[in-house]
């Protein structure tokens, strides 16, 4: 619901913006989210890896700026600046003092609107992201999740962003221009900002900058349902890193938030029970937890563990008892707490500029509407410990579990 | 300097306590820096590693409570916490609503002073330790960096914390009870807390909450000096990881600010000089960047850059070459900007009442007082671009260079 401090508007472009004023911040964040995500990249070695390489692409150079004169600009404001591809969106990112947004925020939009997308650069930037995708190896707990996200999601929505190598030596300067301009369009575009900042005054800034922006582009449609099933992903590995994903629902539907307290209680928290049964009390790994993420139209939920090669059939089986243990629901104290921590969370990183641009704009893209602090925190209290354990009888039993995905990064596979 | 708002005490156990109100905040956070360092662990096989085993091992129960009593009392107040080792201290971190810091400040006083310090817990966290160490080659960008700390430092301050196989199993109760009684005092703790807390109500709470405890502990003294030179981690790596360190002044240096400045325009930021030309330019690498540490004593500059095996020797060249042209110094455009940065920075983080806890207590432990925003942007402002030039030519220049450390994680060495 909007509020004096909270509004959000469809501009004239068909863009969305959302705007939270923070009394007492002297910074301010904005998240420009484009509809150039990882899951609209052409299929495989055709290109995927396209919306990475623009992600950084679109940085080096635009309306007559050369990269470094970009560069200089945002240092010259002291705002901070990332690019970076999701499934959905490319995320370009700022962070500065209220006074210098509109000028950040007028950087971003000839970033957006005129970027270069030159020859010399495009090399370079391939370069780099083909060897963020051959370095994956060496960080064997994020190539879990990786990999998890690939059999667990349906295509294209299983995409991490790295692409693959032909996808990425597929990409010509042709190619990629005809993408920007044919992908970044203000349809599908939404744009946060928290902080220093007057919401009707960040309209009119971004009425002006985005003045003849126009167009759309299709959103992506499923092409494979989710492979499951059980994965090796052959490496030799000091630790055996188990990756386990099961459904979630999206996040407008009427049991995300018994969800998110229920892997709160299951794996979210240090004192959660995956946390206290698989590492405090039997000492089986270093890491385990359970978490979450609920998009606008599925969600997954990802199990991590990263065990000795030894340990690690007992950490699984471990895990599996818990899981098991857990269809019969929650303790009264578990959800007091659960919810005494949700909504303590809320609140802390409420703190943050960049947190709130973030969390406006995601919610705005995924439910058509924002929440502020007091709102987001009253989702939690509308639960009762009787919904959240029917919720978890009905949505977290033995078909839930049998449906899981499992990836395990080891020299072998476990059990 | 001490303000309204900013406050520092000496209480009556000896311990130091510095709080800051931050206006608008409603959280509060706390950093319990414990004189309880792996620099004061015993040598290798004779007990290195167990730092790391007390910081998580005195969360297991105290004063009477099971780790579960102690976990569940945490989450009823929504407070997180967190216990990790570093050189010179344990510290002990906490994060809660303003109104609950009290209660979260007494559950870290039983943990601190009545630790059970159990035979079980023990193992499991025992088990743990040894996993964290065994999975450190399944990091191979972190272990760069834990071995260059080993070979730039001088003994004992260039531990990581992570401890020997033979150290952690040499740990028995009597010895860690010992250790905890000896160690965990008052002399050489300093308390930050920061957000919604007035500091005279927090020095009356932490008088109340400390009364009867004393004693202090020896500061540990250097024992050998750095090794420096290169050294190979030979490991099958999809990347070469190469982390080279250097010399940096003390906190307390006058030369710290201008030192600061020097390595942000040199690989700090997104528009730093390795970059802009290791990176950006030239496509040779995902990663590369330089940061530095300033600790009481001692400091250390780190470079680290990531690339295929194949362009390892021309990344390292160029990063050489950045090396050597940065001796002429500084143009008064990167300093300017630089300075905006780097006061942006200070402002942007100065919202975070977590990292404003820290870094007052870091600062009254370093320099024997705190500093609020303004007075930590001045320090930047008494700068000037001559100033920065002389320090680079006479601190930066080839002596510097020549006293490097270099440690590669590769199957073979570079060059």
């Amino acid at each position: 619901m909007a509020t004096d401090l909270l509004r959000w508007y469809t501009l004239a472009s068909g863009a969305r913006l959302v705007v939270e004023r923070m009394p007492g911040t002297r910074s301010c964040a904005a998240v420009w989210m484009l509809p150039v995500g990882t899951a609209s990249d052409p299929e495989g070695d055709a290109g995927e890896g396209e919306a990475t390489v623009l992600s950084e692409l679109i940085l080096r150079g635009a309306a007559g700026k050369s990269s470094r004169d970009i560069s200089d600009a945002f240092d010259a404001l002291g705002a901070q600046r990332h690019g970076a591809a999701a499934v959905h969106h490319t995320m370009l990112s700022t962070l500065c003092m209220g006074e210098r947004i509109e000028e950040a925020m007028r950087l971003l939009s000839l970033v957006v609107r005129q970027p270069h997308l030159d020859a010399d650069a495009l090399e370079s930037v391939r370069a780099i992201a083909l060897q963020a995708l051959n370095g994956l190896e060496d960080e064997p707990q994020h190539l879990a999740g990786v990999r998890l996200r690939e059999f667990a999601m349906p295509a294209p929505f299983n995409r991490s962003g790295y692409g693959t190598v032909a996808g990425l030596q597929s990409l010509t300067q042709d190619k990629i221009r005809a993408a920007w301009s044919r992908r970044a369009r203000p349809g599908g575009t939404v744009i946060g900002m928290a902080g220093d900042i007057e919401p009707e005054r960040a309209r009119d800034m971004m009425e002006r900058l985005l003045e003849g922006w126009s167009g759309s582009t299709e959103d992506p449609v499923e092409t494979r349902p989710a492979l499951r099933g059980s994965h090796l992903v052959q490496l030799d590995t000091q630790q055996t890193h188990l990756a386990i994903g099961f459904d979630a629902p999206p996040d407008r539907d009427a049991d995300a938030h018994a969800h998110r307290v229920a892997i709160r209680i299951l794996g979210g928290a240090s004192s959660s029970r995956l946390f206290t049964e698989v590492r405090e009390k039997r000492g089986l790994c270093y890491s385990v937890g359970a978490s979450s993420a609920l998009g606008r139209d599925r969600g997954l939920v990802q199990v991590y563990a990263g065990s000795t090669h030894e340990r690690a059939p007992r950490t699984l089986e471990c895990i599996m008892h818990e899981l098991e243990r857990f269809e019969q629901g929650i303790t009264a104290d578990e959800f007091r707490d659960a919810l005494v921590g949700a909504k303590a969370g809320l609140i802390m990183s409420g703190e943050s500029s960049s947190a709130r641009a973030a969390t406006i704009a995601s919610q705005l893209w995924r439910l058509g509407e924002a929440m502020d602090l007091a709102q987001s925190a009253a989702e939690f209290d509308r639960l009762t410990l009787a919904g959240v354990n029917e919720y978890i009888a009905r949505d977290m039993g033995a078909a839930w579990r049998a449906g899981r995905t499992q990836v395990t990064v080891a020299p072998r596979l476990v059990g």
